[in-house]
């Protein structure tokens, strides 16, 4: 058996526009390496953390808190290493807190030979994403564990639905390099909302979980509607209006704030297209003079893996 | 060329619990059945209305009205003959008027030679609905028209998105007779809800249009929750708590108000739990002393059809 494994954590994002806090995707191309380690003694240990400046001490870091969670609900009588290679810029809204905790929780699985489902791991990642916002959400851990685009119906009791995704849909995601917290950004969202913003809403998940299902592009292109959410967070980012009109413009099918922000992504039907959106948002962020990366990628079907 | 049809126009059940004013589905066992006759004489003519007291004055009458919304969209010089057969009860919340309208505007296409799409049929169907209920709703002339489950994910532009139904789905819907009108159960809901409770609502849409694809009918029942407009629409509904309970115990897979009530449908895998339930919610209006019809049926894929 071994005792030592090395993994890619994929970047997510979450929120996908009609889909606030339900809807989430993997990606392929950005993600953090991280290597875990069975080990005689007790507990988690960060032994390496390069790329970030982030916590170390176990009770501080997402991977540590979320492996602890893990570590408490199995009968494993030692403990775990883990070495972190942060390729996910912490606050950039495409999940890296949920990269670490979920890579942390999935490795040690494996290495206990997985006394836990996928369900299981993703509670025990969760308790990593209330480190990080103060809130256990799912809707980054969840596509990070299952791969391809993940539906959180259920908090209470958790349930996770796969849903496939089309073979040439592409994301792009654009990450300007400003602050803006989680936090903020959840406060300043109204708690009410119209009944008539909801039928919308609903409406528009229920066409982008049917044009995933039937790989109708068009669909998943006109479901990808946030009447609700976007119109407020959209303030905190600045271009977005821009960078949204110019991706679709360049043959985005869709565009809309990942996770809670500051970075937008947008789907599109193939890598050209992919390309050619990525191309029309740096130059909105060249324009305004604000650094920037770019990320284009595959849907992640797989979630995690091995390397 | 024929110049008359006659056809079967299936009763419907809207608002299928979290798909609030969206989502809607087609019967098979319980419609109403019309003859459709091209003439010459130009305008359109309701020529016999049997099984239900309601106005045959065509501008009064929601067949009579969606055919000259027809008409008025085609090129057709003569004009044409309606009979209708009432099998639906009006008022009873499964769609009784869309069945007359739609039914109206697909034999009038038929007998034109095609001119109009599905969608423009649904156009024309909705002006039936705004005569009987003061809003021109497409969630019931959509699944007539379509056949099986239908999504109705925006009216600006209508899009109408056909969703599949899993082989052994059965719907049970029980009609008390009583009487609440749609006005007044439109009136009672609120015009706010919470951030919270839309997400619970868009998540189980997911779930749901996610599950009808899979044909997971585990997943179609935890998704067929309703947070928001059953908890208010039940008040009007003596039984409905008992029927929902004693349903779900009899093997229903879910259970809610269909449309605006009072009819209350639920859905099952196959035809004996289905004949099971309809049993278990007779009872229930047995004991009350309110007079009932049960309908138990397939899920009617092909909707409107030449018998």
């Amino acid at each position: 058996m071994t005792d030592q494994i090395k993994i890619f954590c994929p970047a997510t994002i979450a929120n996908i526009s009609c889909g606030f806090d339900v809807l989430g995707v993997a990606l392929d191309s950005v993600g953090d390496e991280m290597v875990v380690r069975k080990v005689s003694e007790k507990g988690i240990r960060i032994t390496k953390l390069i790329g970030q400046d982030l916590p170390m001490e176990t009770e501080k870091n997402v991977a540590g808190v979320a492996g602890l969670a893990l570590l408490a609900a199995s009968d494993h009588d030692g403990g775990f290493e883990i070495e972190i290679y942060k390729k996910i810029k912490a606050g950039s809204g495409i999940g890296s807190s949920a990269a670490s905790s979920t890579g942390a929780v999935w490795a040690m699985n494996e290495l206990l030979d997985r006394p836990f489902s996928k369900v299981d791991l993703v509670k025990f990642a969760m308790e990593g994403e209330r480190l990080a916002s103060g809130v256990a959400h799912a809707d980054n851990v969840a596509p990070a564990l299952f791969g391809g685009f993940t539906l959180v119906r259920s908090y209470d009791p958790l349930d996770v639905i796969p849903i496939p995704s089309p073979s040439e849909l592409y994301a792009t995601v654009i990450h300007p390099q400003i602050e803006v917290k989680t936090s903020d950004s959840r406060s300043i969202l109204r708690t009410k909302i119209t009944l008539a913003q909801g039928i919308k809403q609903w409406g528009n998940v229920g066409g982008l979980v049917a044009g995933l299902f039937t790989s109708d592009y068009d669909l998943i292109g006109r479901s990808l509607v946030d009447h609700i959410v976007e119109p407020i967070r959209s303030i905190l980012i600045p271009g977005f209006h821009d960078v949204k009109s110019d991706a679709i413009k360049a043959g985005a099918l869709g565009c809309g704030i990942s996770g809670s922000g500051p970075s937008i992504f947008a789907f599109g039907k193939g890598v050209d297209t992919a390309q050619k959106v990525a191309q029309s948002m740096k130059e909105v962020y060249k324009n305004i003079g604000i650094a920037y990366d770019v990320h284009v990628s595959k849907v992640n079907i797989e979630g995690i893996r091995r390397i």
